[in-house]
């Protein structure tokens, strides 16, 4: 029998939050979720979104509450709530002062990318052209990140920055919202060697189920993404996957736009879109909202996994990593 | 007979200004020189510093006026007063945002760094060990400095960074202060493919009497220095070189170590500097103020320069690139 009580957390939702999306969460019997509360914004624009968040708390206490440790993830198993952990897409929070890395985490914060698709003061995004891997700052910057425990998140960062965070952190790093590059040539997926890596280094792999990275996009079959899901456990270690859906849900593509181009550019940048597909692409009819978790869990078991493989890659490996993590 | 008035420029001070160093800058015969106001505030802190010049502008207007335009170094020669032109050593000003490149220029930035050291948002500092080059974001900031007439001074860069910079401007840049590296090995100091390029392109290289970039430091000799001004003609082109002293009179230790380390490092970096030897440099004896000038007229003279040549180098030079920019 497994140690755990087979807990289910999507460990990437950015969504339009409302009463309905919290309640399909509870229905997926999300226990935790990781959600972005930052792509540009600076030290005080965060704030306010922290201070949204503390109003959603109030007025959907049955739902969900603020996680800080993984026994928040218990408690929420046990209330039958979803426990959310704050996390930034990008290092815009702590803008060029190394003491905001402290003053973030104390606010909420439990994940921190080094980059978002650009160059940072820390490390190079996957968009770029070239990577000169984790700078003087970002050097600084992971001792500081370990130190406080704000978990290191490479999820849209260039390959050698990336492998620059894993070996120069001292805490396993993780990459909350991702696929492999072997099954979908996307910029924003992994190569082997960086599952390889991050596997052998005790980080996580959250699977994306964004259509952008996903094989035939918006039309991918759930046994394609499950066969994937085997093939990458081969590459990775079972242990170390779990989900981080990249669920976007009812967000305006106005916000799409924002995300691509902050404030960095006059022109217009279409990440993973293009001119002609500029907007949110829709999700596949097997995940439509984090209800898919139940699908996905039919097409894990029909690939092969047992039950605590899948219940692993399904929640309790996250739960593993944050156990080790922010106890 | 010269077309220009023998004008003289210092393109770089820092210093910790007072009347007696307005007043040795106009004993020195200085019709302009450009200040830095900014090495890693942001916008909100450059603002002060703009305002902390606008108090000395009103009490010193016997001295020293803001230069917007080449036409007030015509002034302040006439006037015998000393036109003052403002740039950052960093891009920190315009933070993350591209819209702030106008912002800044209208309140009377001329030169800007795209990094000091470090790697920053646009390009790469000549301190880190690996050099990207231009960003994505850098590509879109030397495009809208281009268009708005903010010059771009690649001083503190990481040499691709430069290169990138010299091919993607459609204006000319600077490098505001710094030597060749020929002369006097010294992260600072450019190489000779780098001068080429300047030179080739247009642009100025403005010579730093910092003991740091020059040879023997504070012994460095007025007829080594001179020396190397003629060599590095020979690369870049007598009319593409100028005076950048990087002249930090009076500055107290604290302030090279808050240039050194602003707010990204917990711990102390030391910069050109070393922990035994971490202050403000002596400067040589020939060069002690901005008088140093006229030494350097007459060491010019001795190394073989006619008087065309040595009157571009200590000012004539800048005050044509000026032309051509700021008009």
């Amino acid at each position: 029998m497994s140690k755990n009580k087979n807990y289910r957390i999507d460990n990437l939702q950015y969504c339009n939050w409302s009463k309905e999306i919290f309640e399909s969460n509870r229905e997926a019997g999300l226990d935790a979720i990781h959600v972005t509360i930052a792509y540009h914004e600076d030290y005080d624009e965060v704030q306010e979104n922290f201070e949204e968040w503390k109003e959603y708390f109030a007025i959907y206490p049955e739902l969900i509450f603020q996680g800080r440790s993984y026994l928040d993830i218990e408690k929420a198993h046990n209330e039958n709530k979803t426990a959310v952990f704050f996390g930034f897409q990008n290092c815009s929070p702590i803008e060029d002062d190394i003491k905001l890395v402290e003053s973030v985490h104390q606010m909420g914060a439990v994940f921190m990318q080094l980059t978002y698709n650009n160059q940072s003061l820390l490390a190079t995004g996957c968009y770029e052209e070239n990577d000169s891997g984790v700078t003087r700052m970002g050097k600084e910057v992971i001792r500081e990140m370990n130190r406080v425990g704000l978990i290191i998140d490479m999820s849209h960062s260039a390959d050698k920055s990336t492998f620059d965070a894993i070996n120069l952190s001292e805490k396993p790093i993780a990459i909350t919202h991702a696929n492999p590059l072997f099954w979908h040539k996307a910029k924003r997926n992994k190569p082997n060697d960086i599952l390889k890596a991050l596997g052998e280094s005790g980080g996580m792999l959250g699977l994306s189920l964004y259509p952008h990275h996903l094989l035939d996009g918006t039309n991918c079959t759930l046994d394609s993404f499950c066969q994937m899901v085997a093939k990458t456990a081969e590459i990775i270690g079972t242990k170390n996957l779990g989900i981080g859906s990249d669920l976007c849900l009812k967000q305006p593509d106005s916000i799409v736009e924002w995300m691509r181009n902050g404030t960095w550019t006059k022109t217009k940048d279409y990440g993973e879109g293009t001119a002609s597909n500029a907007a949110f692409p829709n999700q596949p009819e097997w995940f439509q909202d984090a209800r898919g978790f139940n699908n996905i869990e039919k097409g894990l078991k029909k690939v092969g996994f047992n039950n605590e493989e899948l219940h692993g890659i399904l929640g309790d490996n996250w739960f593993n990593f944050y156990k080790d993590y922010i106890n």
